[in-house]
């Protein structure tokens, strides 16, 4: 590759904005070219771009954490990349970083602003999962504002996902029971026996509501707050005096774009957050980042390599099935971390496979 | 007074469960005639009887944080006493001592479960105010979960009354910028005059969400929630990113008895509290009481020594009148702490001018 003649990045650009429920009109496939590299940018060929429901959010206007993606923009989203070119004293060609490249092929990026990650020490689009972004939501909001006790219940929905699964097997290095919400047979099944919850419940059984309370003899402690929707109003009345309320996520909710009929249910909350003496705090995985992220690159690698962590991957193939993966994740048909394998890394083979000794 | 013939105690029982806001038929005044001192007992002579609004709470069934009064018991209170006769080594006659004894004139306690007062450093009718437990909530709601820190905005409703004025007088001896909501021009002018808040605002003004908005120009930081409903429905929208929110009452809605009509907020509400990262948080103080009523009685003794923290008293004389003012209560009538003066307080004479040097 010359810098000569400009580099194509194939990328998802915002088309439209969604009113509820994303479509494929929303979104639209187009080529650009990229700019040759100034001092200290580098030239990224991406490997994996992460997929997760924060984006929905930055597809509307509606005011929150993070500035809305512009129509016409590229989608926004952790990447990982490989070093085609630089002209950052310390990146070489090869090398594989972490960046924010957005639902793209190609990227030039700040050398600055990406992270260089070791392939060797551990599959590389887990730098996109457990051992990225979603993983460390999970740890940070457990232990910070979850802060479960041992013997303590902790409860938590999408539990085959990123952060649930997480969530769960964190709760349970720390001495907590663990129970998880999922939808379908396959998901429980896999919360149940390949992530070691001590408890699942499907969210999509007519007897849901009961099927968690028997699941939760002793009430709930922390529930980590993921969903939304209808999973929270059958959570809410099984939580104990003093539980604690990290929310993180609201996916169900997502899609909405008014407030539903009613009744009002806001001033019965009140009560119970009055009488019970909850704590709700919501949270973006960046307040922590400084305080909290070298303990948990240290915490998590450990954790996997003793077994004690396990983790799912649903990898879809190719920058153009993007928009309709993330649709499906949006209405939870993904199992798993869900990551788009923009292009095939060239050393290495299959990264999936588990490579921890 | 002879431990022959028995004492009686004019007191003020549960008729009934009210439906809705409490009317005087669900009070009932009665005479009982008090058991004989055991050992380790007193017989107390109660001087005042503190009206607080976590009260309607005990009048319901629903469940909440302490169990509700039966029908036909006496309604439940923090008191003033004095000690008539005893039975405990370390109480005599004429001791003045705080109490839980409720709405009565006199009571039989165990000696252990009273904390003596003394007369000289404060009115006794603080003990039940700015010195006792209203004080105590503003004291470790404050500190413990709104954590004010300085330059920041803390907003607080019923600004005039005794959980209130100290939050706002607390916050600014934080280096907090307090601003007030109250009812009425002359609880208004006393928040801002008398009490030395930053701004007040009238919630009974028609135009009272815009000119909250144009007291806090820099946002709320932290909203010290007591009375709930429109109040809060027009501060929520002005809550900075990180914002804290102690909840320790709900004044506004205790006697609503079902969920108001819709739009349902609740899931817009939990919107906010992912997009803003808010921390809501219900506590009773006595969760505090072990870890900082120490802290708080040397504090705000000194404070108001200092001038710092002034407060108001709101006095009603005789056990008798108990029910309706405590119907005034929960309906804003009052201006200050309410206190039933159940008996005149024989040495000292006036309790309720300022006595601090």
């Amino acid at each position: 590759m010359s810098s000569d003649s400009p580099v194509q990045s194939t990328r998802i650009v915002l088309a439209s904005r969604p009113d509820g429920e994303p479509s494929a009109d929303n979104f639209r496939i187009e080529a650009a070219n990229l700019p040759s590299l100034a001092d200290g940018q580098v030239l990224l060929r991406i490997l994996y771009l992460s997929l997760d429901p924060y984006m929905r959010g930055r597809m509307s206007t509606a005011k929150s954490y993070a500035d809305p993606v512009e129509v016409g923009d590229v989608m926004v989203g952790g990447t990982v990349g490989e070093v085609v070119e630089s002209r950052h004293p310390k990146l070489s060609p090869g090398d594989r970083v972490l960046s924010y490249s957005g639902w793209q092929t190609h990227a030039v990026e700040n050398g600055d602003h990406v992270r260089p990650l070791d392939a060797s020490a551990a599959p590389l689009s887990t730098a996109l999962g457990v051992l990225g972004m979603p993983g460390f939501t999970a740890y940070a909001g457990l232990l910070e504002i979850g802060k479960p006790k041992e013997g303590e219940t902790v409860v938590v929905a999408a539990a085959s996902g990123p952060v649930g699964s997480a969530v769960g097997q964190i709760a349970k290095i720390k001495g907590a029971r663990a129970v998880g919400i999922a939808g379908g047979p396959d998901k429980c099944a896999h919360v149940r026996d390949e992530l070691g919850f001590d408890a699942v419940v499907d969210h999509r059984s007519p007897t849901f509501a009961d099927d968690l309370k028997a699941a939760v003899p002793d009430g709930i402690d922390v529930y980590f707050e993921n969903v939304g929707g209808a999973v929270a109003s059958a959570v809410f009345p099984l939580l104990n005096t003093y539980a604690r309320v990290p929310v993180c996520g609201l996916v169900a909710q997502y899609n909405t774009t008014e407030a539903p009929e009613g009744p009002d249910r806001l001033p019965g909350f009140f009560r119970s957050v009055l009488t019970k003496s909850l704590t709700i705090r919501g949270f973006i995985q960046t307040e922590f980042v400084r305080a909290l992220q070298a303990d948990f690159r240290r915490d998590v690698a450990k954790w996997i390599a003793e077994g004690k962590i396990a983790y799912k991957e649903d990898i879809v193939d190719g920058i153009d099935n993007a928009p309709k993966a993330f649709m499906g994740l949006l209405a939870g048909r993904n199992f798993g971390k869900l990551v788009v394998r923009v292009a095939e890394e060239e050393q290495g083979g299959d990264g999936f496979s588990c490579r921890w000794s």
